[in-house]
C-alpha cells in the first residue's frame, strides 16, 4: 500500500493518543507524520513506529503536503483549523461536532455507511462518541424491519470529555475517600461517586446538545430521516467506554433471536448476552476493545414492537480514534485521496 | 400522642441505621424499642432516644408485646420473620419484596395510597427503591392526563444492596486508584468505576427482577392495572441515591410547564429543574434528604404525547427507612394499630 503523509492535530489529547496507538496496531501505511497540538504542548516528544517525533504548535503552515489531517481538538479550534487543512489539499478526518451536521460533510461509521465516502468534499466528520454504539446496532436491526423510534439513555465515562476530566475523577475520588472536600474544576458537579444528567450545554428545548445529536446524526449516518430519538445524555464516574441503554420500537414484531443474530452478522459489532452468566458488556470491560458490544437483548415488556439493548463501547477508539483510521483505510481503499505529488506542485 | 412498642429488625444495617436516625429526626412516639438483628450483630450498643439499647438475635419470642414491627432484611429471612411477628400480633412494615404484591399485603408510599392502609390485613410492604421515585413522579402527572407507557433506566446507588455493598465499592475504588487488582465479594463485576445492567437476578423474560418489580409494584400502588413499563435497572459507582431517567407517554399531549406544576404541588416532591445554572438533581446532592427530586423536565421529542424527565432520591431514606416511618405514623393517625394491652392480655 502507498505511504500517506498525515498530520495528528491533538496529538498529546485522550483521542489522539489513542490514535497513534491503533495506527501503530492496525499498520496503517503513514509516511510522513506530523504531531500536531496547541502550544502547551508543543515540544512534546512521543515515538511513533519506532521514530522518535516532536509534537508541533499548529499553524496555518503545518498541513503543507499533508495528505489526510485527523484533528481531535475542540469544536471552536476544528473550526479554525478545518479551513486551513483544506486550504493546503489535506483531506480532514474531524472528530469535533463543528461541521458533522453540513450538508456537503460526510458523517461517517464506515461499517454503516463507508459508500457515502465516494461522494466527499474535503471534510468527514466522525460522529460523537454517543452517537457511534447506537447507530452501529440500529444499522443491522434495520434491515430486519423499519426503526421507528429510539428511547435512549447514556452512562458515558469522562474520557469523553478528555483528557483533564479523567484526573478531576481521580483526583476526587481520593478526596471523597480520604473524606476531604472533592474540588471542581473541569464539570459544574462532583463527578466521583455521583452522575449527572449533563453531557454538554443546554439548548431552548431542554435537550442537551449532546442528546439532539443522537437524533440529528443516526438519522444523518443512517439515511433515516424520520427517525424518533428521545435521549437523556448522563456522566458516569467511569475512565473510559460509554454505554447506551435503548428502548427500540420497530414497525413490526423482531424476536431478541433475530435481533441477536443480526447483531452477530454485524462487522464490529459483538454480541455478549448470556444472563445465566451475568454476561453483559461493561465499560471496564470493553475498555480497549475495537467492538461496539451488545447485551441484554429482550422484548420490550411495554411495546408489542419493542426490543430493549445494553450497547457499550470503547469512546476513545470505537468512539473515536478508531473509527478515524477506518475512515482513512476507506479512502485509500477506495482510492478517494489526492495525489501526494500534486499537493506539493501546487504549494 | 400515644407511644407504640416497636422492634427494629434489621437494626443495625444500612437501612435499619437510617430508620432509627429518622424515627428520632420525627420524633416518632416510640415507647419500648427493641432493636434486633441477626445473631452476629447481637451485643452491639445503639443509642437511641438518649437510651443506650443492645441488639438482640431475632428470635419468635422477639415480638411479644410488640405494636409494630420493621422488618428490613432479606426476603428470605423476611419470610420466616414476618409470621412469627403476626402471630405475636405485631403489625408488620416489611421492606422486602417477599409480601409486595401478595393479593391481601398493602404496597403503600403514603402520599400515593396511604388510603389501601385503611383496609390491611397485618403485613405491609414498602416498595422496592426503585419503584418509590417513579411512582411519586407518576401519581400528580396521571392527574394530569392518563400515563399509558413509562421507559425507565436507572441509575441505583450501592446502598441498595446494603452495607457490605458500600465498603466494597470504597475497598475496590481504592484499589483501582492505587493501581492494585479490585477484590470482587458482593457483585458479579466490579462496580468500583464501573457500571453494570443488572439489580438483583433475571427472569425468563430477560428482564431482572428489579426491573419487574417498577413495573408490578407501580400498578398495584397507583392502582392502575394497565400501566406499561420498561425499565433497565444499573448499578452505578455512587453510594447513596438511586436516579431514573424516564420517559412517560401520556394519551394526550401534557406540557413541561403543566407538569412542573403537578410536581411542585405533590407532597413529598421538589422540582429541582433549571438548566440554565446546570441545576437538576444528582445523588450526591439528595443524598441525607427526604423529598423525591424531579428535573430535566422536557417535551419528549420523540412522543407527541410524551415527557422525559430525571428523578432522584435517597434511597436508604425515601426509599426505604422513612417510607417505613411514614406508614406507620399514617398508622397511628388512622387509628389502624393493635392496642398494646389486648396484645399482652392474649399472650
Amino acid at each position: 500500500m502507498k505511504e500517506v503523509s498525515i498530520a495528528v492535530v491533538g496529538a498529546t489529547g485522550a483521542v489522539g493518543s489513542e490514535f497513534l496507538k491503533i495506527m501503530q496496531e492496525r499498520k496503517f501505511p503513514a509516511g510522513e507524520i506530523k504531531l500536531l497540538a496547541s502550544s502547551r504542548s508543543a515540544g512534546v516528544k512521543l515515538e511513533v513506529n519506532g521514530r522518535k517525533l516532536t509534537v508541533q504548535e499548529t499553524t496555518a503552515e503545518s498541513f503543507a503536503g499533508v495528505q489526510i489531517a485527523f484533528i481531535s481538538v475542540s469544536s471552536e479550534v476544528s473550526r479554525r483549523l478545518v479551513p486551513e487543512a483544506r486550504k493546503a489539499g489535506a483531506v480532514v478526518i474531524d472528530d469535533s461536532s463543528a461541521f458533522r451536521m453540513s450538508p456537503d460533510v460526510k458523517l461517517v461509521v464506515p461499517e454503516v455507511n463507508a459508500s457515502d465516502l465516494d461522494s466527499h468534499t474535503g471534510v468527514i466528520s466522525i460522529p460523537n462518541c454517543s452517537t457511534t454504539p447506537l447507530v452501529m446496532a440500529l444499522a443491522p436491526l434495520g434491515r430486519l424491519a423499519k426503526v421507528r423510534r429510539v428511547v435512549a439513555d447514556t452512562y458515558q465515562s469522562v474520557a469523553g470529555t478528555g483528557a483533564a476530566a479523567m484526573t478531576e475523577l481521580r483526583d476526587q475520588a481520593r478526596s471523597v475517600l480520604d473524606e476531604k472536600k472533592a474540588e471542581r474544576k473541569v464539570y459544574p458537579h462532583q463527578i466521583a461517586f455521583n452522575v449527572f444528567p449533563q453531557v454538554e450545554r443546554f439548548l431552548d428545548n431542554g435537550y442537551t446538545t449532546e442528546e439532539w445529536k443522537m437524533l440529528e446524526e443516526s438519522r444523518k449516518i443512517l439515511h433515516w430521516p424520520d427517525l424518533l430519538v428521545s435521549a437523556t445524555c448522563v456522566r458516569v464516574p467511569v475512565y473510559i467506554s460509554h454505554c447506551v441503554s435503548a428502548h427500540v420500537e420497530f414497525d413490526r414484531p423482531v424476536s431478541p433471536q433475530e435481533a441477536r443474530q443480526a447483531l452477530a452478522a454485524m462487522p464490529g459489532v459483538k454480541v455478549l448476552d448470556d444472563p445465566s452468566q451475568n454476561q453483559y458488556p461493561t465499560p471496564w470491560n470493553v475498555a480497549g476493545t475495537d467492538d461496539v458490544f451488545v447485551g441484554r437483548i429482550r422484548k420490550d415488556a411495554s411495546h408489542p414492537n419493542g426490543l430493549a439493548m445494553w450497547i457499550a463501547l470503547d469512546n476513545l477508539r470505537k468512539g473515536a480514534a478508531l473509527n478515524a483510521i477506518q475512515i482513512a483505510e476507506e479512502l485509500l481503499k477506495r482510492n478517494l485521496l489526492p495525489e501526494r505529488k500534486v499537493l506539493q506542485q501546487a504549494d
